[in-house]
């Protein structure tokens, strides 16, 4: 049913959203347009100025309003040593962790040959470049623990073989304050193969 | 942490959604700078004219971009029988069963003393002027069967008292295949209290 031209529009565009299908997006525009007004001409102003302004930081590849990003720019972090991530999320919670201080790649993806992503789309040159021509001394491939993320890491670690460079990945395990018994067996079996002497 | 103030604002305004929390506001933004550009152009613009545009309907109270909205305009419906609605979503509802083909009143809300809401803010004068100036012979009451909307239809009804006009409220009872066992107590009672020879 058609309400009037504006709403229906809203409602269309609403379903732009991840998860916000026709139901959801109808409850949406009627609270913007009800209880929200106001949060309904911020939420305009911030994406049109996001969807215009935001780039991707040309030393990382993060997200960023200037050509490099606040991390990369950040002379109190150590860009000797790069964490790979896949995205902005998994980025932001290393950061949210607060403990690692130094600097990041974000491929924006996995490699997926099925879906067209290759390398070149993840921007393994320009990571490669980076390590070479800017001392990186260690590589932390912090991609997902599936098998995209497994094969992206591998082959970025082929990649760098023989370069001076050190290359980690995340320690699988017992996630902390997990209980045994939740755990997956491939989780299960990574903490086996990398435990460690009680003394460490 | 923060982002970048482009991101960082996105992520704070998609919070004005209903539902909408921290993290999905973050998968939200992300899924839009990603992979959903021109999708967030599109709706900025969409809220902007919404937020601008959508004024409520002189005649029904309705969401409308026009002083009067499609429905009160539309010369195929039957404006002597006025359907009172709380919500533009119960109008929408009512309008995909197909049947119905008279008028609405939208009284955007419900009686709640304690919000503040009285008869003057869901615009109980407006619906009387109507019914009295406007030959109207037949008020359906449909609000929600809430204690809330009980009490506003009670309210409603007693204000149209000695009104030449017919009041009607839509019949509870089990829902078109529902199974019996599913159904609520007070549904029941309603269903019990409302049956009918089967001849008729
Ligand atoms: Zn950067
Ligand atoms: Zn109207």
């Amino acid at each position: 049913m058609a309400f009037s031209p504006l709403v229906d529009e809203l409602v269309e565009s609403l379903r732009c959203l991840p998860g916000v299908g026709q139901k959801t997006a109808q409850r949406m525009a009627f609270h913007l347009l009800e209880r929200g007004r106001s949060g309904g001409v911020r939420l305009a102003g911030a994406l049109g100025n996001a969807m215009d302004g935001v780039r991707r930081c040309e030393s990382c590849q993060n997200f960023s309003d200037t050509e490099t990003c606040g991390i990369c720019e950040n002379p109190g972090r150590n860009n000797g040593t790069l964490c790979v991530v896949e995205s902005p999320s998994d980025l932001l919670a290393i950061e949210q962790s607060g403990d690692y201080r130094g600097g990041y790649f974000v491929l924006m993806g996995h490699l997926s040959p099925i879906d067209g992503v290759g390398p070149e789309e993840i921007g393994v040159e320009r990571l490669i470049n980076r390590v070479v021509h800017q001392g990186v001394s260690e590589v932390i491939l912090a991609t997902n623990p599936t098998v995209e993320g497994e094969a992206t890491a591998h082959y970025i670690a082929d990649r760098l073989d023989g370069k001076d460079v050190l290359i980690t990945r995340l320690a699988h395990g017992i996630p902390v304050g997990g209980e045994l018994g939740y755990v997956d067996g491939f989780t299960l079996t990574h903490a086996f193969r990398g435990r460690k002497p009680l003394s460490e």
